[in-house]
């Protein structure tokens, strides 16, 4: 769990560069944008998460005495260099876009500014983090989008990839909108609601499952959800639930929030078999929740097949996102800024394969929305102190196949910044929402894209536009830069 | 970073059962087993790891008075289950398979006897601490095993799920044979080696590359590996490193640990041609080092296409174990103790699949080595106590196609219990080894299994299976189950 000092939690080569930089007196201030090439799961999007750790990284940037030993002890750092960082801060300014904003490929999730040396260290950190949290966000808000509405519960953290997994995890997964964790842990660092009721062992200490499920019930009468599937669900599990159900109704007991889990088998088949028992003993109102194996695929399935399961616990498909268990963020630097004049000189990195040939320059970003509909129409990534009039017609155009054009009219369109200032000099200047908070800023930043966008195959991309301004740079740059080639 | 008290890191269903069994004063000592069912990456084996970080959670169990202010908030707990869990330790005993051991379907990788309220608590965080290190250093092994004795350096952390995911993985990637990981804190933490060089900002901070390259060269000119593919590999970056490793010849700089890293493209056809530009300029010793999306499958593959490559960085596809994400690792009731006799009763779950059916009893298990090659010839779950005699004939056979029987020749083999104490009334009687001797040992057990079992496609695998007497008890207890299911 991260609440213990993260500064060495860096890769080896960013120190290595660090000492190159300060052994050349390089203390040029330079611009690193995190961004994104593909959107998890083959989707139409991603939700941004992470922010508040980064934030918490940073803060607490510092080399203790142990790590400066440890250093030492390695044969590759110098003592000027040793010396600099015991007294390490970072002093440079962070733009993010907020978490559980909705985002695409290509644009800045976070843009460092600062000096070189303390840009580059903190570049893995900032990625580990950013990377983990984004992902899980946004498988969640594809598992929810599949829910229709039902409740989705993140059930994960035994197959999580550690505790911060598990914990950091299940953060995300709530701000994509799930309505509880099992994690108890992370219910008590975020204040997010815990769920949870009973394991196949509760069920197998007892002589039978009827005893179990009847202990069970005393206990808990106000949350009376019985896994019915150790021995056999509807020959035994199902008959003994409605068995205690019935008692309990017997008894005056006040019948609330009761019902069963389901969590093997054919769920399908199963729920609309236990469903018509519950209903012909009476307790139409009792749930039907399942988890085994769940993802927004089968979710999705079970659903169209009319399965009568209304909750849902989503474990090792969510908490690690299975089917795409990276999100591949990357820091690139985007600009070098002239020592005398100030300005960001803007820098480029060429590849084979032009999707992954870097944008130049300090950039922010603009999303249009539509006015009628409050959907997004596009996001234009543009140089920073470009001003655009919402009143004239907006034309925009893929920056990979540039005939594509769409023309926007002119007071059709709302432009809003998304990069906010979140470090100036070091200092935080930007408070976290709380986790349920972000997730209802979540859910509403989802009611601003199509379901087009939101569908699980062939999702429509929403473009990513370049300002002409910035693409006549990178237009440059490049130009420039195969001509260099050529000599 | 899991040096935090990680006692609420829980599934909230363990502490709700907890409860009841509080309440209806459930004290049986109980065994649950940890053991999975499938290799990863449909590979003939898996490696155990994570036993180190399970001691510290156990040795660190203690619900702190901020942990109880929580649990009393979530108005499910009563104040005398409460009190209890104020002065809550572990009492129990645990027994495992070393770090490091080569380990099959089925078996437990951990045993835990303790009371019943005990015992379930810790579940959820021993398998996540089991599952992921496990799975990691899985993968790890077959990456390495695929590198046929070149080295792999584990690149991952910026892809890690969180942290931990990071800082355990590269602990695990350690176990399973890496020979360096770029995570600094992992270095510090386990003291394994760290490595790394630059990155393309490095190159993009200066003018040109050549001056980005001699700079480096200048600084490490005794671990000079020089990343040449920011502009163009063959064109530019090869040429310049070897204008800079010319000049540290002509200069009189020995040249030892030097060489290149190629970090896209085609690196079977960019490494020969690397290959054959460094040769032609005298160049024959400088190591050729490759990173960019490697797995297992593609070293193997870039390995038969006869690549120039001896050094091999390998990140996401490591860290998160991409193809396979999750171990699968469960926690199952296996028997409970009868308070009057001392006898463990078996407990058995059934399952519509049969594979999923489990083991009951308090079980050991037995490796048998054929004594000539001291390879594996299969494993044994066994009763404890049970005792077999070597110099006699042994039958086995595979528990679930009970038709499939193998004689082993008394004299051929030899045996070796795998489980061993951890824990005995609470307290850890085990001192973990070194991860580097870890790594020691683990490399010895991957010579215990035959090639037939190491390769990727269709591995061979090896026999687990049960002894007579247990084998006995677990049909009586589907007899029993199955005749009750008619009544």
């Amino acid at each position: 769990m991260s609440t213990m000092n993260l500064t060495l939690l860096t890769d080896f080569y960013e120190l290595t560069m660090m000492q190159g930089y300060f052994k050349n007196h390089t203390t040029e201030v330079v611009i690193f944008d995190a961004f994104y090439r593909r959107n998890p799961c083959d989707g139409g999007y991603a939700i941004a998460a992470g922010l508040d750790q980064v934030i918490d990284y940073i803060e607490n940037l510092s080399f203790s005495p142990d790590d400066i030993s440890y250093l030492r002890s390695l044969n590759t750092f110098d003592e000027d260099f040793l010396d600099y960082l015991s007294t390490f801060k970072f002093t440079g300014d962070i733009y993010a876009i907020p978490e559980g904003t909705v985002v695409f490929p290509r644009e800045p999730l976070l843009k460092v500014v600062a000096p070189i040396m303390e840009a580059q260290l903190v570049e893995t950190a900032l990625l580990t983090i950013i990377n983990h949290q984004s992902l899980i966000a946004t498988k969640a808000a594809r598992v929810v989008y599949a829910a229709k509405g039902d409740g989705i519960m993140e059930f994960g953290l035994r197959r999580a990839q550690g505790p911060d997994a598990g914990v950091y995890g299940a953060r995300a997964a709530m701000i994509g909108g799930c309505v509880g964790t099992s994690n108890v842990l992370a219910g008590q660092l975020f204040d997010v609601p815990v769920k949870g009721t009973h394991a196949h062992s509760w069920i197998m200490s007892f002589l039978d499952e009827y005893t179990a499920f009847k202990k069970y019930a005393d206990l808990y009468p106000d949350a009376c959800c019985l896994l019915v599937d150790t021995y056999d669900t509807i020959k035994s599990g199902v008959p003994n639930a409605i068995r205690v159900f019935t008692e309990m109704r017997e008894a005056g007991i006040p019948l609330k929030n009761y019902g069963i889990r389901l969590d093997s088998g054919d769920l399908a088949y199963m729920s609309k078999k236990a469903r018509k028992m519950l209903d012909d003993a009476g307790f139409e109102d009792a749930f039907i929740s399942a988890s085994s194996d769940l993802d927004e695929y089968l979710i999705e399935s079970l659903k169209s097949q009319g399965a009568k399961i209304t909750s849902w616990g989503v474990g090792t498909n969510l908490i690690t996102s299975k089917d795409c268990p990276a999100f591949g963020g990357v820091y690139k630097l985007a600009a070098i800024q002239d020592e005398e004049t100030g300005e960001f000189i803007p820098k480029i990195k060429l590849s084979e394969n032009t999707e992954k040939i870097t944008n130049p320059g300090n950039k922010t970003i603009f999303r249009i929305y539509d006015k009628e509909t409050g959907k997004i129409r596009a996001d234009l990534i543009a140089l920073v102190g470009e001003v655009f009039d919402d009143k004239k017609d907006m034309i925009i155009f893929d920056p990979l196949e540039t005939w594509k054009k769409t023309k926007i009219h002119g007071g059709t369109y709302v432009l809003k910044e998304l990069l906010i200032p979140v470090f100036q000099k070091g200092k935080c200047v930007y408070s976290s929402p709380s986790v349920m908070d972000i997730q209802a800023f979540c859910r509403r930043e989802m009611d601003t894209i199509w379901d087009e966008t939101k569908r699980f195959v062939n999702p429509h991309d929403v473009y990513v536009d370049l300002s002409d301004k910035l693409y006549k740079i990178k237009a440059d740059l490049l130009e420039k830069m195969s001509m260099d080639a050529l000599k």
